[in-house]
């Protein structure tokens, strides 16, 4: 086996440059040392998902403690363990300063973690991933844009599948499958334990009224109130309309793309906050790094306002507090475009604009775009046509 | 709207008997309250997934504080707030000893939570919440009786589906179809931040013996390392064996179910193995109440040794430690059937018994059922056909 063949093959640079840059982070913390165990984490610091932990130091070492899987006992920076009380034993020196993820680890990991370090003083590394994660390398950039196309060729197929007396929940399932022979992985990536979604959301009528628990720009009923948010067996009639914004994963880094479809005419209050949806899209990505996210935020609620559209935006029944996203390995990464956010733009991080409208009576318009933040706009990644397309 | 429409339609009296267990529970244990804030324990306290929380004192008051979604304020026992912090002013006294689970919650939510109630005294209700969860009341027996109905239905289809020249994620794509189609729900619920899987493992040929980092029964390298589970594009192919093992979640509880099928004839060492996975599931279905947990994977291996089978036994080039587990909402419930288990198995638990073989060159082999104990045998609640069925 190829001494290299744990980091996977095209990755080592990428991952050899990420380790550098959280060692330096590491180092301007006075952190002397950073231990990952989360799925996402491990995946960002090696490339690959596996069972154990990721260690790297401020001098720019890395350790993969592994448990699982076997098969990579020859490889570089590789060493296995049972159980991380075994860790220790791995290191040159012991951390002083450790840092641990407290945003996603479990209580009952953070403290046989912290047993296992009983000298070191424990601090939380989360924020200084999130604003890590949040920049896209070139690298990174590629495999979303990849999935930007891959997305938009399997969007392109819908209006081949839909079958006129379908309900919500056919096509959604026809929707599926066009993604997964595109190449889709179909896991849906959320950071924390509380947002849940199975592949995506595809609201018709008067469904996308209904309020969800989850933290999505758009609700839903779903099919059961163990997983309550999306499609509900709503049929699909002339007058509605239909709103796809289902998972692009494609190789572990995902784009975020909605778009609309109508059976027969809507109304003209529907077709007009498309078209204001479309334009929002369009004049949030002549902002570019260095504009504040609550920005974005503003300059959408402003022509919203001024097109008289405010009572419909964002949600009808409920609304949800922001107008975009950072995205990648997760669907809710840094920044958040809202009212009350911090973030600046940075360039090469990723966001999905997502300025949407529930009409009562009609259903959910607008469309979501994926962008690269570049120095003086917002690059598009999803390229599927805009316009609402009429299904037969 | 109906006063009770919080709680599911259905769903009162069940809901009513799991609060007043939780209660006598935490007074046996002198314990004042319990917070749960996990979709899981939302879920499992109202009928619904909520944002939120569920707060059950020791005198069987249970109070849900609800942050979205909007649409329930009239009902009993329903309270809107913003934030956790608002929780105290709810109360009519605040508890001394108060629980929260601390294996699925984030350090984060933990730290804050414990600032909400800065007198009490905060002990972790996991175990407690596994060992009630695990029993299955016969409402919940209904429902998962439901899901084996539908499960098997889909199942029976596969053949149907077949097309000779496809690959195991083609394969794949069109089960998951049939699934969602019979009403699946897709989402597949594990306990904890570190298993991952998108909707079922189906495994052809070598792929089989492909080391996973999860911790599941079988293996597969994936499509990516970034989901290095399951199927990976392995062509179909004469002599080789296919083994689905997708998910049975119907209706929030789901049952756990494997079959094998084969492309031509395969080696008498792969049916053989095939046949004696089919007679450990009869054997183990013979104990009852009151065996330990640890008693039936004991049971199975001597089988296995007995037979000469121990080199293929839950897997080749990596072994499972175990031979079934607990399941409901979760797929990794309590009891686990493993060598160092303590469970002892209760009448109402249901455990997923799946003794499975990986033969070199030939691919994986067994079947997987789900029961319920009873107080002298386990009741099988997956009953398609356990043969190896051709596929052409």
């Amino acid at each position: 086996m190829n001494n290299n063949a744990f980091i996977p093959s095209g990755w080592e640079n990428e991952i050899q440059a990420r380790v550098a840059r959280i060692a330096a982070q590491l180092k301007a913390a006075d952190i002397d040392a950073l231990l990952l165990a989360d799925n996402v984490s491990l995946y960002y610091t090696s490339g690959r998902v596996f069972a154990g932990y990721t260690y790297i130091t401020a001098l720019g070492e890395v350790l993969y403690c592994v448990r699982r899987p076997v098969g990579y006992e020859q490889c570089a920076n590789v060493h296995y363990i049972r159980k991380p009380e075994m860790i220790p034993a791995l290191l040159k020196s012991q951390p002083k300063k450790l840092a641990l993820k407290t945003d996603v680890m479990p209580v009952a990991e953070y403290n046989r973690l912290s047993q296992v370090f009983p000298e070191a003083e424990v601090v939380d590394a989360s924020a200084m991933m999130r604003a890590l994660r949040s920049v896209k390398s070139p690298f990174e950039q590629v495999l979303l844009k990849e999935d930007g196309v891959r997305h938009q060729a399997a969007y392109e197929r819908i209006p081949s599948i839909y079958k006129p007396g379908m309900t919500d929940v056919q096509l959604q399932i026809e929707i599926e499958r066009l993604l997964r022979l595109e190449g889709c992985l179909g896991i849906f990536r959320v950071q924390g334990p509380s947002m849940e979604l199975f592949m995506g959301n595809i609201l018709v009528g008067e469904n996308a009224d209904s309020p969800t628990p989850y933290d999505f720009a758009m609700g839903g009923a779903g099919m059961d109130p163990s997983l309550p948010v999306g499609a509900s067996g709503e049929a699909i009639a002339p007058g509605k309309t239909i709103m796809v914004d289902a998972c692009g994963n494609f190789n572990g880094y995902m784009t975020d793309m909605t778009r609309c479809y109508r059976v027969g005419e809507v109304s003209d209050l529907a077709m007009k906050a498309h078209e204001l949806s479309i334009s929002v899209n369009h004049r949030l990505a002549q902002f570019g790094a260095g504009t504040p996210a609550k920005a974005l935020y503003e300059e959408a609620v402003k022509m919203v306002e001024e097109a008289g559209m405010a009572d419909y935006f964002m949600g009808h029944m409920q609304k949800a507090g922001f107008v975009g996203h950072g995205l990648g390995i997760e669907i809710n990464e840094a920044p958040v475009l809202a009212p009350r956010s911090r973030d600046i733009l940075e360039e090469g991080q990723v966001v999905a604009i997502e300025p949407k409208f529930v009409i009562p009576g009609v259903g959910a318009v607008g469309v979501e775009n994926t962008f690269i933040v570049r120095h003086d706009h917002l690059e598009r990644i999803t390229n599927a046509a805009e316009e609402m397309i009429e299904l037969k």
